[in-house]
């Protein structure tokens, strides 16, 4: 994965003179993806973006407004890529939900980012006392559910899956080998166990019309 | 589910005139479970458990010490309970797998404990720093990960499975829908919902023998 940042002031040691949102936004995203939402504090961000506190606070308003301006750039920079996987419409049906997973997987497995999915592992170490933070992370996840279940209905459309194949319930399983593999590339696993782990999951996929 | 503490000093507004260690470990798993190792506090554990501080030292030695206590009681009173539904050998191997997922997603769903799975929830909100907590979590994983190869091989043995099903990622596919179920279930999913998850994956599941 690299980042699309062009116009970027970095890699000298001293403070950037140009304030760079978006360079700012995938240090920050590093942070918050390694250790979570609370255990990141405005200090840590200031330090690891360079910008100055001010600076965060003009653009961002709080360390919750950054945190959802990070949570959009990582749809973008991530998300997007691999959903676009399912909507490549000349791909059949086995295909495209095994390229979107793979997708997934190499993201999940990258060795430029922290292991696991942003999302999943920022949720999964929220407190509860972050309640806007979670909402928008809810949000976010029936978003990609939603995703999955308009792909699924598209290829049932057309007759890829069967009549009687309940998209909502095949969405929910899918999302759910999604999440574990983030949490099995958290502990550790490589992308070739979460590619087996989708072969296996994808080889004998019900709904599926012959 | 239910404790199995019967000597059990509680329920008065003052503090236990007796340790109890099991109940103390209870209410500590609770908070470790909600919180997180980090986000909870000794002053925390020591308000939850009702014990002196100079009481958990002695016993624990520190924090880590009680975690490793609580790492155990959860083993004890949680996953000996679903994994015995395992090899109870009477049953088909369709059959002790649903039933051994359904007790994970009861437990998971329970509204008794908190939401998901005790060492998946610690393990995707631990700290970097924290790892002596994170090698026990790795240890307890890599046993889940065996006890699932070990009841495969034994099938396989039997004639259940193929002899070509190849047990070790047919073991991480499963624990891939089980860390799944844990963030579905933190995330709010009921069991019902969890419970279709396991059908589906259960329904077409690769290597049966025929």
């Amino acid at each position: 994965m690299t980042t699309d940042v062009s116009g970027c002031v970095k890699k000298s040691r001293g403070r950037p003179k140009v304030f760079d949102r978006e360079d700012a936004l995938d240090k920050a995203m590093a942070l918050f993806w390694q250790h979570g939402y609370e255990a990141t504090s405005l200090s840590h961000l200031v330090e690891a973006t360079g910008a100055k506190a001010p600076t965060l606070y003009a653009e961002f308003t709080n360390k919750e407004g950054l945190f959802r301006a990070v949570l959009d750039r990582y749809v973008a920079r991530f998300v997007s890529q691999y959903e676009a996987q399912l909507f490549a419409s000349s791909k059949p049906l086995a295909q495209a939900l095994k390229d979107y997973m793979v997708a997934v997987a190499l993201c999940y497995t990258s060795k430029e980012t922290p292991q696991g999915c942003f999302i999943i592992t920022t949720s999964s170490a929220l407190a509860a006392s972050s309640e806007k933070v979670a909402e928008m992370i809810r949000l976010r996840h029936v978003k990609q559910a939603q995703t999955l279940v308009t792909f699924l209905a598209q290829r049932q459309a057309s007759g890829e899956l069967t009549a009687s194949c309940q998209c909502s319930i095949l969405a929910n399983y899918l999302s759910c080998i999604i999440q574990g593999m983030s949490v099995s590339a958290r502990e550790g696993a490589s992308f070739e166990t979460l590619e087996e782990i989708i072969n296996t999951a994808l080889g004998s996929l019900p709904g599926i019309a012959q």
